[in-house]
């Protein structure tokens, strides 16, 4: 087999299963590739004339068969440079991976076309997501490209745009009273009584691995040569998991060595408990205070795996900012006068930049690369009319059971 | 010189200039490239390895240097295939050009970052522009990027969420009491006292030369072997145009050869100039009675260059087809099914579609192709506070010089 299943823990091999996360041990499983045989036909030269979409890395991808893919065209997304701010901010480069012009809007177009791709590959045709928004409409967006059922739940104040999205590309859409976590639990709960195919964050292999193309890409992009830092916004936390297996799989394949990147972790102050923690140097703790910052992919106070997370940013050498919405928003204006359009997550990593500029922990002459992870356009303030909300699943099949009627 | 201005008239060759659109003649001035020249670098096997952009085709773009590119990655979008729909209507093929995937998310795009490449060429760094709201976005996307100054003139009903690109780009944006040409009529009261380059449809060369780019794009990525039939959702024309001049070049470059496509201009009801003269079989005249369709791009009762476009449609065995709102909705939906973000402009192809396989204006076995010209999400009923709305360039001035007091 081309990929299988291991334990991060015990390291036991298992045959690849889509919703197998955890192993008997209690470690967490995550997919294993034959790398001597990728590394075969994975090679700088091949990739030349290759699909431009995260697909180029085929070989990296839990997907056997090209017939399961489930495609609209994601990855490969510019890498934009800023030169006169890198100048004035005496960096050696500042660039902006521009992950809004993926299909949906969004980074989560990678993560979706992963997991519907495994979902078709093994049969399963209802799947269901929590989400903050953004996720949720790729899911929708990529179930229509694959004639699956999808069931879209968001938290009550999701942005109106993002779940007009999800109504538009066919989801049957409910909004939950509660956060991205409570969402969760309601496909829990009603998991087997629907037959749903759960893709939240991190409860099947396909979206982290389909994230992890984020860095394979950047170092093509980069001529094999990647930034000494990653500036990137951090809510669920699998698109820093995910870059970091590509460049751990990358180096494996020797196609990049010395330094890994420094990983930073901007959050939105309010609901920072990856930030927090590496502040106080401490053990991750889920946040179990009032979450005050606005809806966006950062809003996430319980982390499903924050120990990964932690580790890795620790690894890197990297750290973790929290910043407030007004240098939020003062980075959205200052990225859309480069011609980037920035969502708040994506404006967070400049202000996450700025601070860490100012304060030194990125010194003069280090070359720079931050996400834009989605498109400002998605959080207008504006609000989707006629979309149901309900407190958990019961609530949910009732409604279910009287519009069937 | 690779390039120069002839015109269409009496054929008479002069140096470019980028503003200069008509002879001594009175006939109109287009873009000339030594084809010759073009066609020693331009060959399918040397594109392989070149930027995916709109770029990659340099040679048929009017720009000397390559330094003076103004780039935010734009073009090269994918070409999706609906396999499904295309069996349940008996087309031998249906693809989606998805222009919604373009940096601002339209079609827009690749004229603006033509038009400000040409500007920064010539040393012109203050754009004005009128536009039903995608092409002002983009051009202040792209003056962004350059570090240029732009102002952006939209109709007073303009959908908010464009509005808010033009500000969030940093382009001084006002909306105007009419339609798109009098926000036109604006920015000429005013281009000598203010020194602003227009680059309105067909005001200047380098919009309609980079929407050419589609024309390009479309051959190379079908292997250049074109479709039967191509739905354009349509307002001023440029995109037509400029597909028209690309196949023309394409033709001569011996890079296709064959019937070129049947080209269909879709309107909206309420709006259709060209539609209508097309069903009528008589020569263009602008629409002169009241505008009743909603603001998209569509919506342009005065097309600077109607009689080309007619000409384009009639010599390609084209037609025109007019859709209802009805229409647009269901169409924006099926096409949501599918996964693809439509815009009413590129709800409106499908919908034309449907019309032209009912009534067997369209074969069974044809391939055709349609353009989804710009995002979904830019149409949301949302409104942008705070932007002045003004009748005209004296109460535009009046405007202007209280604010920098």
């Amino acid at each position: 087999m081309r990929f299988g299943l291991q334990c991060r823990r015990c390291g036991k091999q298992k045959p690849f299963e889509p919703a197998k996360t955890t192993c008997a041990c209690g470690g967490s499983l995550q997919v294993a590739y034959d790398l001597e045989r990728a590394g075969r036909t994975l090679r700088t030269d091949a990739l030349h004339g290759r699909v431009h979409s995260m697909w180029r890395y085929a070989e990296l991808l839990p997907v056997e068969r090209s017939a399961h893919i489930v495609s609209l065209g994601e990855g490969w997304t510019p890498l934009l440079a800023l030169e006169e701010r890198a100048r004035d901010l005496g960096l050696g480069a500042l660039q902006v991976k521009c992950e809004e012009r993926n299909p949906t809007g969004s980074f989560k177009a990678r993560g979706a076309s992963a997991a519907l791709s495994v979902a078709r590959a093994h049969g399963l045709r209802r799947i269901a997501i929590n989400s903050n928004g953004n996720a949720a409409s790729a899911a929708a967006a990529y179930a229509a490209r694959a004639g699956m059922e999808a069931f879209a739940f968001l938290p009550a104040d999701c942005p109106g745009a993002i779940v007009a999205e999800c109504v538009q590309y066919g989801a049957r859409t409910c909004l939950v009273d509660g956060l991205i976590h409570d969402a969760g639990r309601l496909i829990r709960e009603g998991r087997d009584e629907q037959g749903w195919h759960f893709i939240g964050t991190l409860q099947e292999h396909g979206r982290a691995e389909g994230k992890k193309t984020m860095g394979l890409e950047l170092a093509e992009q980069l001529g094999w040569r990647l930034p000494d830092v990653i500036v990137y916004p951090t809510g669920g936390g699998s698109g820093i998991i995910g870059m970091w297996r590509a460049f751990a799989q990358l180096r494996a394949l020797g196609l990049i060595d010395g330094d890994l990147p420094r990983m930073v972790s901007v959050q939105a102050q309010g609901c920072a408990p990856i930030a927090d923690a590496m502040r106080s140097g401490g053990n991750y703790v889920p946040l179990r205070g009032v979450v005050t910052s606005p809806p966006t992919g950062m809003r996430v106070p319980l982390p499903p795996d924050g120990e990964q997370l932690l580790a890795i940013l620790r690894a890197s050498g990297g750290t973790g900012v929290s910043v407030s919405e007004a240098e939020i928003a003062d980075g959205a204006r200052e990225l859309g006068r480069c011609g980037v359009s920035a969502s708040p997550e994506g404006a967070a990593t400049w202000a996450g930049l700025l601070r860490l500029v100012d304060s030194g922990w990125i010194a003069p002459g280090e070359r720079v690369v931050l996400f834009n992870t989605s498109h400002s356009g998605k959080y207008l303030p504006w609000r989707m009319e006629g979309v149901p909300c309900v407190k958990n699943y019961a609530a949910w099949r009732k409604l279910d059971q009287e519009s069937a009627r």
